[in-house]
């Protein structure tokens, strides 16, 4: 079993070099944060998910979190502990306001805070990224007094948070969702129905759970338009501000998954026994459609997130094992001497794969997140809405190419291990199995494909993705400075090309029947991603070469390395794709269901 | 949780169109066996499987085989009597020799059996599969008396056989492994030792279990020069031929695996209370290795085809899912009503993916075992050399690509059935764990390529790959005579090329250094796969399309679309591995171990 530890250089590499930590910290707001301070706060809180979280990850998955006969839930041993620790040292506040009692700092620190703890353990991970939605909501939609009352226990961790709005008819199509929300007398709301897939929806961990429930009040019009988003608090506040009276929710049962067996993932009853469960509205009526879109960019960042997590954290697991491994002789070694498979070419294949798939997927969610960020703070207003429009841009690439990548990579980090990766007490089969809800939830891939080519594309008439395509040819001028990148250089035009065509393609084909862009959406996010990626690991080889111009640097020159390895052979394979993005619908719909079924 | 169905309509159409039975059951050894009959065996095969061996595939998931306090085996509820019922229909047997009491069937239509059988439960169908491979030994090297006492009741399944090769230092590397085998007085051996993944190691279906073990004799010589090859049986035959005294081979533990857990994985240990348990040499000593390369083709054929098997399995489960499952409106779709999910461009996609690969495999693997066939039962020697060429170039590919195929398009099953796809209850999860041990055993995926580029492309000085690239081009003028065919033509012609530039790269550049074939081998595997299947996809649109002259035909019209969709868009997608193939080896070796560690 091999141990997880925090790869603190590249996340150091890529917040100072690749996305701007420093110019952000000399922003107002984040004027009390420096670099060197972040550097810091980084590096204790890697110590602390390697050391008190990272443990917990095999029994959580071993032991799974467990529904007792009274109802509640019971975390696999340990994650209490550790989460009680986690609220006293304070993370989960970092990337909070300080007006609300958090650390203030960039929500680019955040999340790579959020890459390290999902890497030590995803399941234990969720709870706090369930409750940083929650927060989020709050933030931007409850009123003054809400506010006061959750968010301070919510910042700090002693409170948990959950998302209800998965119902069984009512997935990807959340406008088709039923439960209900009966005005009071005193101005609250009796919550009725049935939640499915609520992540953490009960636990042992936090003194409340704090959860915000989309449901419909009785004159709601259909669909998306008609529904209203609601706090229903575990306990319901006392007088005091403390956790009172048990409220009407309950835990009917927990699924049985592939994997973050340490999340229990609730099927929630609201108002089973009473009129309703105890509900306050947040902000108006019929608008909570439009509050889950504010937390939605963030949440899936964090998602994407977890592409990258369990791709490093099964990387380090793989790398360490081929080190270990002695098997067969590699050509050139000495007669007679078994080598480290790292030894043998297709091992390395593999291990620069993850390696450079994953330096790509930490450029790609940290400079995500800087755009968050910077769309928030920078004083001027067009650089704020270029940042916003990035942002948007990227999220669908983080969220659908991150988490497609991290499923191919752990299943290549199982394949290193041979036959023991099929063993689940050498662990890396968890990580494969776990990263596998990620490309399904917070919007499957299909919806961010979706999202992509229907919303996205379309923003300012293209001008968005056409200013994205501009700043990657920019790098050009740099990197023609460089003889000894013309290979680099030339492979990147290619793949920004290709991306060109197949972006005009969709627009202009979906134009004239929407089922063109959407036939080929899943494709066409794959080259974005890809292109994107390659952009800024192009962007890594040039930065790292500058660096070293100062001396010697192992670090700095495996950056070159990984860098080329994939520009040159991991970015063109997106190439093959745009035969499949220009194709338009006919083909896929030409087959009956009996026909397709043979 | 779906059930599953033998698609006949498609084996019929590949065994009888694409890959030649029709000529096949014309020589004389299968002169008995006639399209019809074989239709008829598999339609019997297909209801056998579906109705008595595809419903225990969950409980031999969720239950899985155990190991009791008494050192034996016990498999899940169902698994003895189904194959009790295997043993009685004597489906074992169909494709083996009538000298030895087979149906005397091609290996062919064993090959589309055993597609059938791991379908409907891949964890089942192991069992009878290593008995096939301890068969094949012992047909092929077994003396007239071991062939006599074993054959009969292994090809009719009263006894099971497993393959005892891999010990904890020696897996991929089998040269390294250490067990012993002493001679005693009686001409037989002593055999101890701990063997280890010994699939049906132990299990209750059976009376007998003829382990076939390899281990050195005292003066062999190192590697895989001084291996020796023995029968070990569980209980040592009495004088009459019956199973009488327990042997000393003792089941240490089961393995808690990512999937088939139906299958009991298991660790053995040979002569652990005596001076050696009992072990009857096969052939001659140290020939051992030699023997298993006898078994290796039909092996890695059969895993081959559990890419296909599960792929199939899933899709099928993705199909029905795809078509119940409401969510969201598709565009055209009337106005307040939900759509079902296969109305979705995107889930379409993944659909004819699947289906796409699905028949592209079938016929792969099928394909090479028409080959085999041929190779053995020809009465032209030319003929015979041809294609026992070809089936040796394409066993990597059937073992290596379809496995890798496999992975690929479970996990999309998993991905149409949304979250519902990462609960277990389900099923389709399960299709996607079971299937994942493909890429890894009876020789990884990344010794499969080694394989393919160090053995295969160098026989007959490059001549079998060149003739294999002169076949696919051939097709070229069938395809010129239809022009609705011309974008398949076409997109056919530029993988070929692509394809047999990768070729002479690799032969020029593995000669200066065997490393630089290693280095792309995978990626190179990956274009010979999918450039043979495409090849194959078109042939079926030829023969599809000439079918159709007389008539109006659903399967046939499907099949027109998802060969031109595999070759339009599909196929293309194995251009972008060429930079990856002809990179050569240095990039890969020019990080250590620590900058790889970052």
């Amino acid at each position: 079993m091999s141990d997880y530890r925090a790869p603190l250089r590249d996340i150091q590499f890529v917040l100072e070099h690749i996305v701007g930590l420093p110019e952000l910290c000399q922003v107002d707001e984040f004027a009390h944060a420096d670099p060197e301070m972040v550097a810091g706060v980084l590096e204790e809180n890697g110590r602390f998910m390697a050391d008190l979280v990272g443990p917990l990850n095999v029994v959580g998955d071993q032991v799974g979190s467990v529904l007792n006969a009274d109802g509640s839930v019971t975390t696999p041993d340990g994650f209490a502990d550790a989460y009680q620790r986690y609220v006293e040292a304070g993370w989960g506040g970092v990337p909070f306001s300080e007006a609300h009692g958090g650390g203030g700092f960039p929500w680019l620190v955040g999340v790579a805070m959020q890459e390290i703890m999902c890497s030590a353990s995803m399941a234990f991970s969720l709870c706090p990224l369930l409750t940083q939605g929650a927060i989020d909501a709050l933030v931007h939609h409850g009123s003054e007094e809400q506010r006061e009352l959750y968010l301070g226990r919510m910042i700090n961790g002693e409170w948990s948070g959950t998302m209800n709005l998965t119902e069984p008819d009512a997935g990807s199509d959340v406008g088709a969702l039923r439960a209900k929300a009966v005005p009071a007398e005193d101005g609250s709301y009796l919550i009725s129905g049935t939640k499915i897939f609520i992540t953490y929806g009960d636990h042992d961990m936090a003194d409340n759970i704090i959860h915000l429930v989309l449901a419909r009040t009785p004159d709601a019009p259909p669909g998306t338009r008609g529904i209203s988003c609601f706090i229903v608090p575990k306990f319901v506040l006392d007088e005091s501000g403390e956790p009172g009276e048990p409220n009407d929710v309950h835990v009917v049962s927990l699924e049985h998954k592939l994997g973050i067996h340490g999340s229990p993932t609730c099927v929630l009853s609201f108002g089973e026994n009473t009129e309703g469960a105890v509900g306050y509205l947040i902000g108006e009526e019929n608008a909570g459609m439009r509050y889950m879109f504010t937390m939605m960019n963030n949440a899936r960042l964090s998602v994407g997130l977890q592409g990258l997590s369990l791709s490093e954290r099964a990387y380090q697991a793989a790398l360490e094992y081929a080190q270990e491994r002695r098997q067969g002789r590699a050509p050139g070694a000495p007669k007679g001497e078994s080598s480290a498979i790292i030894d043998h070419a297709d091992v390395r294949r593999m291990l620069m794969t993850q390696r450079a798939y994953i330096e790509a997927m930490r450029a790609l969610c940290y400079l995500n997140a800087a755009a968050m960020d910077r769309s928030r703070v920078l004083p001027d207003e067009a650089e704020r809405q270029a940042n916003a429009e990035l942002a948007e841009l990227l999220i669908p690439l983080s969220k659908g190419w991150c988490t497609d990548i991290g499923n191919e990579m752990t299943s290549l980090a199982v394949q290193v291990h041979g036959g023991m990766g099929y063993i689940e007490e050498t662990g890396v089969a968890q990580h494969f199995r776990d990263v596998r809800i990620a490309a399904i939830y917070e919007g499957t891939n299909g919806i961010q494909a979706a999202d992509l080519v229907g919303r996205k594309l379309p923003m300012r008439g293209g001008g968005v993705v056409f200013d994205h395509i501009a700043r990657m040819r920019a790098l050009d001028t740099e990197l023609g400075q460089h003889d000894e990148l013309t290979s680099i250089r030339d492979s990147l035009t290619v793949a920004i090309d290709q991306f060109e065509t197949a972006t005009r393609w969709i627009m202009d084909h979906g134009v004239e029947d929407p089922r063109n862009a959407l036939a080929g959406s899943s494709p066409y996010l794959r080259l974005a991603g890809q292109v994107t990626a390659g952009w800024l690991m192009a962007q890594q080889v040039l930065a790292a070469t500058r660096l070293l111009v100062d001396g010697d640097d192992e670090f700095l020159q495996a950056k070159v390395v990984t860098g080329r390895f994939f520009v040159e052979q991991l970015l063109p394979q997106a190439a093959g794709l745009v035969p499949a993005i220009t194709a338009g619908y006919e083909d896929l719909f030409s087959l009956s269901a009996s026909a397709l079924a043979g």
